[in-house]
């Protein structure tokens, strides 16, 4: 299986990559590094990408931003940071990439925890997330050719213990716990689904 | 109380209008009628909205497009027509307005049922839905001066027959099961909830 790793150097897209590749061609593609260059927040960008790499069977995005800071000063601006790299970038990841994915592909996004378990400051991203959700549920019944796509939803975890203040309470998930849910994604068969890993 | 009913001459609008005058002041906001007029595309626009009405006691909104197509066929631009109006229009009546609203006062956002029950060319009003349930989650912990925001996720309205073609097996809605919704969120107390109309 020819599988994309969009954020492939990341905390979680390293993990993903290694275990993927035991058994898989895996092109990694980063914003400056990896097999290829791509920048999601760049429709453009991402033909580029897929015309690059040519047909291929499993997309999964480990990458994009959020804004995270307070409500009371966000701004249209702030929102939109979300909007135009971890929402915009993975739905068109999806919209582009359906011209190019081979029968029976899938497509695997990355959410958050804070979709459902909001804290302060996370208003941006947990607002991204629900958009991911929902797409994905809705674009499982339109995709041709038997193509999947699935969102994964993870717990902060533990490679980012800069983030554990933010989050009162939560207890951080291991990468294994993590990495099983994008190989569930993509080696299994289900679609429209949302695997939260807590 | 004194509220502001953004999209009050449409289908749902016009009938939490009527309910919600009987007791309070109704200030109607439309793109071309109403009291008031107003773009919630454009962020200057919500400001000087407010700017004119003054303090208030609630905010709902009824307005908002997005973009109803196919999948196969969607892009960038598609999708950012329901990014730019029901989902940031509706995000920036409350970043905006949250420095405007009294103590106490509430934002009431609509949604739809095809967040959680999507149909054929409805992928983005899906993902719009989603975001703003999780936004609205998320800034209900945020808000201050005890200011509550919820979102209404109606079926389809009994009085919009013309969508029925493309919600096989939905059962329409009444306006009265609608409007009552809009009211729980208004004169209730709760905040980051999720009313669906089903």
């Amino acid at each position: 299986m020819k599988i994309i790793i969009v954020g492939a150097t990341g905390t979680i897209g390293k993990h993903v990559a290694a275990a993927l590749e035991k058994e898989h061609e895996v092109i990694r593609a980063g914003s400056k590094s990896g097999d290829v260059q791509v920048d999601i927040s760049s429709p453009e960008s991402i033909e580029a990408m897929y015309k690059k790499v040519g047909p291929f069977d499993a997309l999964v995005n480990t990458s994009g931003n959020g804004h995270f800071g307070p409500l009371g000063t966000m701004t249209d601006a702030d929102f939109r940071v979300g909007i135009n790299s971890k929402l915009m970038g993975q739905i068109n990841l999806v919209l582009i990439g359906q011209h190019y994915i081979n029968q029976k592909g899938s497509f695997t996004l990355t959410a958050g925890v804070l979709t459902e378990d909001p804290i302060v400051l996370g208003a941006n991203l947990s607002a991204v997330g629900g958009a991911l959700e929902a797409f994905a549920r809705a674009a499982a019944i339109e995709l041709d050719n038997n193509v999947r796509i699935n969102v994964v939803s993870p717990e902060m975890v533990v490679e980012s213990p800069q983030y554990l203040p933010f989050f009162h309470g939560h207890i951080p998930v291991t990468m294994d716990r993590v990495t099983a849910a994008y190989i569930k994604s993509v080696l299994g068969a289900q679609t429209g689904q949302t695997y939260e890993v807590l």
